[in-house]
């Protein structure tokens, strides 16, 4: 299992811009108004604008002079114009449909145009795809996990754009089985959970085929290294944290609807990078959306699929007053500082890294870009 | 008139960092003393220094370990000498005359030296002429607009190094036709100027050959676009700024010695790239200088041919009060934003670039570097 | 003596990342503890760590993900783990003794392991020795002045990591006979020594072979150069301060151990580059460690060599209170100021550079770098 080059997995190795014909949660649908917004994804440079309600995207470069049409403004409705010699194109087309320093009569109207990208508002979020020429877009559906179309539930969530390092690191981080117990001992959110010394892990498939999941076979919560010690070492805690901590080792009922996912285990993925990391109350969803080869736009959502309301909002209200802060902030951001300091291959995987080699195969057999 | 290269012109194409055997106004007269000042010109680093009244501009880099001459300083008068070591150079030969620290019969002296620029000043500015090895210099008043030389006149101004773009981008935006009814259409130097909506241009040369000019052969100053709306939108403006405005409309009376001009319309440009946007009562100048293929200095000028004394401190103060933020300001910052962000080629034309593609040829026609 | 590259001196030339197979003071030991600290050395990073008193230096880069062991801790003694997955090394042979997140019997555990340097620690420093593979390690000593181990002295230091400007030029710097006396003529710690015009210098050998020195031959305190004037300028300085530096002129009386050391010169120089300066009460020495091609880490000593323990005392309180901060400081950051603009080749030596051109010689004679 030592290996030292990426050779092994082509189309994982060639995706340093990430995986197309994927749609992609980019942000909030709150944050796309009537005024353009740019965004890079896999290496291409998108504007985001909304028109009576519906979101589009486009090639944010105006073929004139090259510059962004994130920089405009809409004049006309069901359009956005370029901020330089106004060039208007449609939203729906990418058609430019006139350029007004040359009159209604300009010959080049409607002769020139820009990309547009397939869009989708789903769970408060605007997605792209981001497609090869001529690929045919399958439905947006395809790719959110089913069971958050098929539930109401209560959403919280955090966006983070330019973050550093390549999307397969924090991919390879998120479904990393090595590494939760270790880097994120002394993490807030663990601190009343007990993280084990080392597990005996296997990659299993789930049912539909489509997600892999870290199934544990056996779990070791202390462990002796010969000639160096006892693993992990005592917490020096006040009494009263211990007794907490004893208390909440007693794994709470889990919500049934997350139990009717039978999942084999905690933590999930599927292509293009969706990680499914399973509580008892609720499910942790996330994102390493590609931007260029070192930065990626971080997306996590926190779900509950409580069906009383006032559930619901108690879980907002949670969410809102430390679960953010503490797990989508502390926590993923010690994630976010081996994301960046990593520097992969050359690489010598060991035994916890099955699920790494496993998340890597994943992608060589569900990729949809075309076969070399 | 879709173009997406600039194969069309090689000269142009090929002069990232400007076009040589020109004179170029560089900084202003009283900027520069018996202290070194170091710029960069057409990628080469320059050091001005002044020595009994006159401006001098060697190569900025001390030939024995490399270092820039303007962190020196004059020690003997005539000279410039290198902080490391004392290496002193003659201010208008450029010959090292003494290596202090290695006495004054150190057999080096006189056998190194730097390169030299031609050096003028006139209308208060220090010009520098950056020619290929063995050039021909033509008299400096050649590459200055003849007006500026024949008249009394007063100058404001203002001079930005390290302005971002390349200096063709600069040039560009100077001289296209397009862009100024849109993109500066609520700039506060516009806001009494009533913007056309488009209009019919043709390019004209000058009478002396050297200036093309944009003349407007059809001013269109509303316009209705099939399916999106009418142009430019109604301002919603109080009504005594609205009644301002229609009383600006009234064309002032032109400065007769801007008239005898006889200038074929208001915005011409020569090469190296001078513009010349022609008022009723000053006619602004400007120089994209550039420093390398990435930034260039921008100097612009405001003169006034006026030949009253009063009249010529009446513009001085009203230069200082508001033109310089207004319209050296805010209104050529709204050009310098798209001069940043601008990225060409590719690119497609349209019909308002004619006065670009003619700009081009211009340079084709009228470079003074040597033929390939 | 015009010379315009560096082919005279192949070995010199291809050393910009520094002369392997040398020790070098990298650190005060009262830096490196028990957290580890990671330093750049030669273009390889290192992770430095002391355990149960002794220094360690380990390749700062963890096997399996390419995180920086610095980032990490000590968990055992003897050892230092990686922050991301418990991998775990020794200190001393840098084999990885447990994999902690895959249990104690974790196949791959003694399988990997990181390089580790040759370490000692004298004079207060940690030195490390950055050899080629195979190369053996000689005794510390051997590239330390042996007069800073054969007396009782007292250190003052500082060291800058980081500081801009290749190695070469820093040590190229140091021993440069022209520029002391011109660039730093007006350094405080210059004010009361009288600086020569300009000097006549012979390069010598010291007697142990080792070492080269500058051996003023003659020495002219002013000079006039034809055309141009008298040098140094007269001081405009208070007649008190006057009087001052006058007397000052009285050579003081050498400190008999540094007077036992015979040197030819006042300032010598051996490879890798260890420059001495000697004055009459104390000898400064310094390093330039390579750390990258673009940046050098700086150490300077101050070292007295008197007996009494009086003696030493009265030294530190004097180097504490002004010779760091007028020396160690503002003059030796003149020469940061050349070391960092310098940019050669192409250069043009002159007279003085024999300093120069001697200490390339000594580096081509006494390098160890395997010959090609």
């Amino acid at each position: 299992m030592v290996r030292q080059d990426w050779r092994t997995w082509p189309t994982y190795q060639a995706s340093a811009l990430g995986l197309r014909n994927f749609w992609y949660p980019v942000t909030w649908s709150s944050e796309v108004g009537a005024r353009p917004v740019g965004v890079q994804l896999l290496g291409e440079r998108i504007v985001l604008c909304r028109d009576r309600g519906r979101a589009y995207a486009l090639h944010d470069r105006c073929p004139h002079r090259g510059v962004p049409l994130s920089l405009g403004r809409t004049h006309f409705p069901g359009t956005v114009t370029c901020p330089y010699h106004g060039w208007t194109y449609r939203l729906d087309t990418g058609l430019m449909c006139a350029a007004i320093t040359d009159g209604p009569d300009s010959p080049i109207t409607g002769k020139v145009g820009v990309r547009t990208y397939p869009v989708a508002e789903r769970l408060g979020l605007v997605w792209i795809f981001i497609g090869d020429d001529h690929a045919e877009v399958p439905p947006v559906e395809q790719d959110i996990p089913e069971e958050l179309l098929a539930h109401r539930i209560a959403i919280g969530g955090r966006i983070q754009p330019g973050r550093r390092g390549n999307w397969r690191y924090a991919a390879e981080n998120g479904f990393d089985e090595g590494h939760a117990k270790f880097l994120h001992r002394n993490a807030l959110w663990a601190i009343f959970r007990r993280m084990p010394a080392w597990t005996e892990t296997r990659i299993v498939r789930t049912t539909d085929g489509r997600w892999i999941s870290r199934k544990w076979e056996a779990v070791h919560w202390e462990a002796d290294f010969r000639g160096l010690g006892h693993w992990p070492p005592a917490r020096s805690w006040p009494r009263f944290l211990q007794a907490a901590a004893a208390r909440s080792k007693t794994p709470p009922r889990t919500d049934p609807r997350i139990a009717a996912l039978d999942l084999p285990g905690m933590v999930s993925v599927r292509v293009p990078y969706i990680l499914r990391v399973a509580y008892a109350h609720y499910i942790h969803y996330e994102w390493a959306v590609p931007e260029d080869a070192e930065h990626h736009r971080y997306v996590q959502l926190l779900v509950s699929f409580t069906p009383e309301l006032l559930g619901r909002l108690w879980f907002r209200i949670r969410y809102l007053a430390y679960i953010r802060w503490v797990f989508h902030g502390q926590f993923t951001g010690q994630d976010a500082w081996m994301v960046d300091v990593m520097d992969i291959p050359p690489e010598r995987l060991y035994r916890p890294d099955a699920s790494v080699i496993e998340w890597r195969r994943l992608v060589e057999e569900q990729h949809r870009s075309p076969r070399h």
